[in-house]
């Protein structure tokens, strides 16, 4: 198995060092050719590794960087002011080929800024797009934008759509996932003219489209892939964690609402206990922000040691597979079928 | 209470007369004050009324309509080839004041179509929306618009928030609803410029505006009233079904693995039975395509009797709540206060 580098901005997220850095010597302690730099405040980092009776050694060094960049920076601090960001160091390890990949749980749209500042995009990108994995029936279903962009043109949805296959393809282990585009009705004729002019060119792409797909088929496993703009994707997403919450207190306030439920919440705790390990979005933590010259994996600000270890591993999984190369070969394939991509255009 | 009389398009939907005759039924049987008309083919609802037991009287009578609009009618048969279909004779029976709303499960392009045609738009309002509720933690949440407007200007998202306002004061007894802009952050900077346009509106209309909120908001309860443009509200809408579903076949699954989790399923029956009847997406049946100049109730195609009654007693309530005039009331005030709405402009 290749040997992988992971930076990891040791700083960032809700919680810092104290889960970055035991996520960090969990993976190390669990997976064979990973080799992790932790990048921060060196002393902070010694002291965290002291206090886990771990050091550094050949798989795991510290390097440090002075500064870092809080959930409220704005954007402009994040990419000029900090210059010496556990962030943006994290991104240019990635950048000199000294790390595989970054990963990082800090401010999301400072992490975009930062990663495509330095890394750039790759050629036929016009824009990096945020891609996660949410449960569906049959698996797992990737879905992109998420954020990263509020207007979309039909090329960048189709970029998207070229993009999200190569993940999938890679993550998946499958030579060609099915795409979809998120729509509000099956019907060709639905949707705003972006969408549908879209729709037009996922179908002349190559690429194994299935059409348009309602929101529903996100968890449905309909497609692989669902591609919309980012604001759409991130309104679904938000929305979807809003209901499998409301869900979640209503089951539980109705186990607890007498001593005859809470026996009955008892009995069936196991049960209970096994659905919330298959539907854990801990398990779906890590977004990989996709089309930059480089792998980075954007962790939930909130993610704990389980979460943030999901995170590290799904970039380990995309460095193994190739995932930068293969996006290359599939815009260079429909570069050469279509002559109509991105800078190509 | 005010006699309202209710006329529903008794064959429409996936389950027609057989859903629509026993739900008017059941309606008549327990509330009191209400008549209704039922639209449709006269033999056939009558042999539907023979096969209840129940027969036409002073509070239930048939309007013969010879025609019916297919759930795969191309909007323009729907409009111009169908004029004696149940749906346009439902409309046509709300326009002439013999119904004080009109109800009806039909295809949702077609109802919306040949109601604007039939009934027009309010005064000031550009273009109806389609508003539903959905369950929230306090209670629940009026989300417009649902997929009637895939491109919306700042404008229509502004008329969206009045009308809003009105459905959810009407329904839910509230002197001032709060409205909030569907967005992907909470800052007033992010978004795409209609929606920053449309919030810099919001804020100045009188309405009791909270700002920009997000997917999860309209699960958490935070705003009375979500606005959006309907293609991120259809969105929204599916994949909150689609997780809901998702979820519940997991549960399933799990209290299916094998006998001692039946086991523990059947103890826990009576708290799972609980729960479902607390989230029944039927109790949330009934979407009112809103800014119409009369009252019409969308239900979902599949309802069963229970679903479409909810959507018969929606219509009565706001009916009794003087929706419309309430709507032109908040029309004609912000107009004084702005001069600047719909066709005030």
């Amino acid at each position: 198995m290749r040997e992988v580098t992971i930076a990891i901005d040791a700083m960032g997220g809700d919680h810092g060092p104290h889960v970055t850095v035991r996520a960090a010597l969990a993976v190390l302690d669990r997976f064979e050719g990973v080799n992790i730099i932790l990048v921060g405040l060196e002393d902070v980092l010694l002291t965290e590794l002291q206090a886990c009776k771990a050091a550094t050694g050949t798989r795991l060094r510290i390097h440090h960087a002075s500064e870092v960049v809080s959930m409220d920076d704005p954007l402009t601090v994040a990419l000029r002011g900090k210059k010496d960001s556990s962030m943006r160091v994290t991104a240019e390890l990635v950048k000199r080929g000294e790390a595989d990949a970054g990963v990082s749980a800090g401010n999301t749209g400072a992490l975009m800024a930062v990663s495509r500042f330095v890394l750039k995009t790759l050629p036929g990108i016009d824009r990096p797009a945020i891609a996660t994995t949410l449960p569906s029936h049959g698996g797992r279903t990737y879905v992109l934008d998420l954020g990263a962009n509020v207007d979309c043109t039909a090329d960048h949805l189709l970029q998207f759509g070229i993009m999200g296959s190569s993940l999938a393809a890679v993550a998946e282990h499958k030579d060609r996932p099915s795409v979809g585009l998120l729509n509000i009705g099956e019907e060709a004729i639905k949707g705003n003219d972006i969408v549908k002019q879209a729709g037009e060119m996922l179908r002349d792409s190559g690429l194994n489209f299935r059409g348009n797909i309602e929101g529903d088929d996100i968890y449905k496993g309909t497609v692989d892939v669902v591609v919309c703009d980012g604001f759409v994707g991130n309104v679904a997403l938000k929305a979807s964690e809003g209901v499998a919450k409301l869900i979640a207190e209503e089951l539980r306030s109705q186990f607890n609402r007498n001593p005859f439920t809470r026996l009955a919440g008892l009995i069936a705790l196991p049960v209970i206990r096994a659905f919330k390990r298959k539907m854990d979005p801990r398990a779906y933590n890590g977004a990989t922000l996709l089309g930059l010259n480089g792998i980075i994996i954007k962790s939930h600000g909130s993610a704990d040691v389980f979460g943030f270890q999901q995170a590290i591993l799904r970039a380990v999984e995309e460095v193994r597979g190739g995932l930068l190369r293969r996006i290359a070969d599939q815009v260079r394939e429909h570069h050469g079928r279509h002559n109509t991509i991105g800078d190509a255009a």
